[in-house]
């Protein structure tokens, strides 16, 4: 897997911060602290990994200048070492778009507004009326069904698929396999028949989005789905119609939100919880994982629900409790006001 | 985005039922009447909306006879505002089909029998012996493999996969991204190690059935996976091997359903529901979201199962205390017992 | 559907397994005991059937020898029925590969390695530097990046998306819709906006893997996501970067596995499961369907979670008491003590 290389001066320079050590030291790549490698630059998040720091094979490490005194290589000095390994990470990612800007076997309808520097892949499907501003690259086998938008630099990965008049803000990452406009589920029961209700709403991403592999985001009913700016969505994820969710949230794999939830600004969703439908959560709530969500969470805070893993055999006997709780819970109180009586008897016995 | 439009008077007749207003007065669109818009029709699903009523913005508004009064617009008057609207919202859904019925760029096996009206998008795969009745659809860059028959006027979107065998009634629509006759995981123990049972069934869909996108159904294996006429199927639901789903049943987002399972009729299962294999569901059982299903439902009703959120603090604190469950029960009838004997020990005393 | 057929006496060679009946006896096909089909090959799986086997329409039955003289037909003696039917399973498969063994349409760039036999479907794209080894089949539509290298008889069904650079082991099948090397979700906050953190390690997968449909598998952040040699998943799982997943190790549908988690060789994944990241689960170890793994596992066993399924009226009035459970061990507790001292007063008194 070709790799690029750099200097010590040029990342210090890329990053804008201070270094110590040989300023042509050439690195090659990342490693982490804990299996570091010779000729790569590695990062120290916290202090607690100092022990990998005193003996790293990297050929430098990320790190804030009060750990620079136990680093026995070259280092890059910065308050954020994550934060600068992120922004790092960008430069050693191979770049593998084909030289060909468009495939000849794409299938583009002659009404597609192109803007400069498009890539579009093998086999690929662009229907009429789309627009793709430039520097849109569009992945082998996606499909853009008619009258989509796509912002400027937006990525569109391999097998990806965008639902007739969907938008697309600047600067996002769709993976492969994701479906964007896919019918929200709206019947009318109808003699106990369904009948469609057909969803001429649309699905609208912000700039800066990403969404990760297989998820999934309905068009609205009537009005739209929209994902706000800054969004990030991991794998296998359900967005059904009329949801929003707000600029700068994270959802990790397999969250489900149902129809017209509105999730705030900068949530942090963990992963496999469920979003009942037709409520909404505040800006800056942490669900955890597994959590189910079926009323409106009003401020912001941390939330979980869910019950801890325990050996099966011990599980089953308390689980089959559960059904005992309430139960439980009077004979508890009948027993405190027996008590109480019981004890003043014996009071007055005294 | 393309819209079409109707005079109230078409809409009437369309639905067969009464109005008020101007007959000519014509209609561009539907929004939902807390958002209600000029030139469109809205509905009143439930009298608790009636303040939405008195001041929209709309056209016309479905709405019972009995609502009639308190709305300042033209009316379509129906006992079921929400079907009615349902059923227009047909009208409006725009449409997008290619006028290529076949685009060149597909590739069909000689042997394949397509009815009249067929529509093939680009880059579609339709192997040998294939039938595709009247008026099917089939969406850019899906693939039928060997011998499917497709029922008429059935649409499947881009990026569907039908593996070989696999039947699908009339009318039914399947979107982006879903796998229908992948094996079904079985597989027997030899020494540790895994043997494929190689998947010898079929999966058998009904007619007027919907599934959403990156829905997976496995293939039977030895008899075939079944799902009924008339079954709705929301987004990232799995089927496995050998399940039945009985007509018109409904399954929102995220519901995964084991190995030969029996689902009844006119059921309704909410999202992420679990439900264990080798067992039956009544007919029309509804089960709450997130359920955990691991035994036989033998009677129609609700169903539940899992924990409220909590504060993340608050949830820990109760979540602990789940695993002395069995050992709380049993202290509080110690706790009855002692009580009662010191209570007759009292009245002894006495 | 077409359909193999063969001898009893070739059946029981091909098994090396003794027989009883016409060795000419021709069988058609594999049926179960409960549905047995004139014709065909049915198997005892367990002695609780065996009311089956003694009315059965099959034309012979695999069973042990202990249980022959139970069986009204032929048979093939085998201690293990199941797993014999499981090798006979494949005898029976049919097979469609086209006779194309590289379809026209199909985009391979000149860089790539085939080995001979090897089978690429319609619309299929494989870019630069991939090597495919003898007898690899690529299916419609599939889109292999550049540089991804897939051992010998490996099956990559129609529409799989494979990330650039990574590696597939021999004999290993992935179904349609998976997606393997996306980006794992990375990202460092800067200032309440997402840094993405771009993923340099590869997915590698071991030989002899099943991968069921529109399971995704996220490449590494700088190390890579390993999936053992024997592993088998099934659908819509979620294997997040930087996870290993031990030999042999099974995952029933919609797990989801959270980056770094090390999963042991030989456990058994119950389906929905979720496994939160950075903890590692042992060798061995049987995680129970719908089960929250939160912390790791250190000892073989068998591990549940979650509450089961109740009517929703006693669901709830339980699931309530749920936020009242540390509370109510505190008064339990409480009750204990008074009712001690009570009884000690009491004693005093007699």
């Amino acid at each position: 897997m070709a790799k690029n290389s750099f200097t010590l001066q040029e990342l210090a320079e890329y990053l804008d911060v201070a270094f110590t050590g040989d300023p042509e030291c050439r690195i090659h790549g990342i490693s982490s602290l804990g299996n570091s490698q010779p000729g790569t630059i590695s990062f120290l998040s916290h202090s607690r990994y100092r022990k990998y720091l005193t003996e790293t094979h990297a050929a430098a490490v990320i790190l804030p200048e009060s750990e620079r005194e136990h680093c026995p290589v070259a280092t890059l000095l910065s308050t954020n070492p994550y934060l600068a390994y992120a922004r790092l990470s960008a430069l050693f990612e191979a770049n593998f778009d084909s030289d060909v800007a468009i495939h000849p076997s794409a299938v583009i309808a002659p009404s597609v507004v192109l803007g400069e520097g498009v890539h579009i892949g093998a086999h690929a499907v662009i229907e009429a009326n789309c627009e793709l501003a430039e520097g849109v690259h569009i992945g082998a086998g996606s499909v853009i069904q008619h009258g989509c938008r796509i912002g400027h630099h937006s990525h569109l990965k391999a097998n990806v698929t965008l639902y007739h008049h969907c938008e697309v803000g600047a600067r996002t990452l769709i993976h492969s396999g994701v479906v964007i406009g896919g019918d929200g589920f709206g019947f009318a029961k109808d003699h106990g028949r369904w009948v469609k209700i057909h969803q001429l709403g649309r699905v609208i991403i912000g700039d800066d989005v990403e969404i990760g592999a297989n998820t999934t985001i309905d068009r609205g009913a009537i009005e739209d789905t929209v994902i706000g700016n800054g969004v990030i969505l991991d794998n296998l994820i359900q967005i059904a119609h009329n949801v929003k969710v707000g600029d700068h949230t994270a959802m990790a794999a397999c969250v489900a939100v149902a129809g017209s939830a509105e999730i705030g600004k900068n949530c942090a969703i963990g992963g496999c919880a469920g979003i009942a439908g037709h409520l909404s959560i505040a800006d800056g709530c942490t669900v955890n994982a597994m959590s189910m969500v079926t009323s409106s969470i009003r401020e912001a805070g941390v939330y979980a629900s869910g019950i801890p893993l325990d050996k099966s055999d011990s599980w089953q006997k308390n689980a089959v409790r559960f059904k005992q709780l309430d139960d439980m819970a009077r004979r508890i109180r009948v027993l405190e006001k027996a008590l109480q009586q019981l004890t003043d008897k014996v009071e007055n016995i005294e």
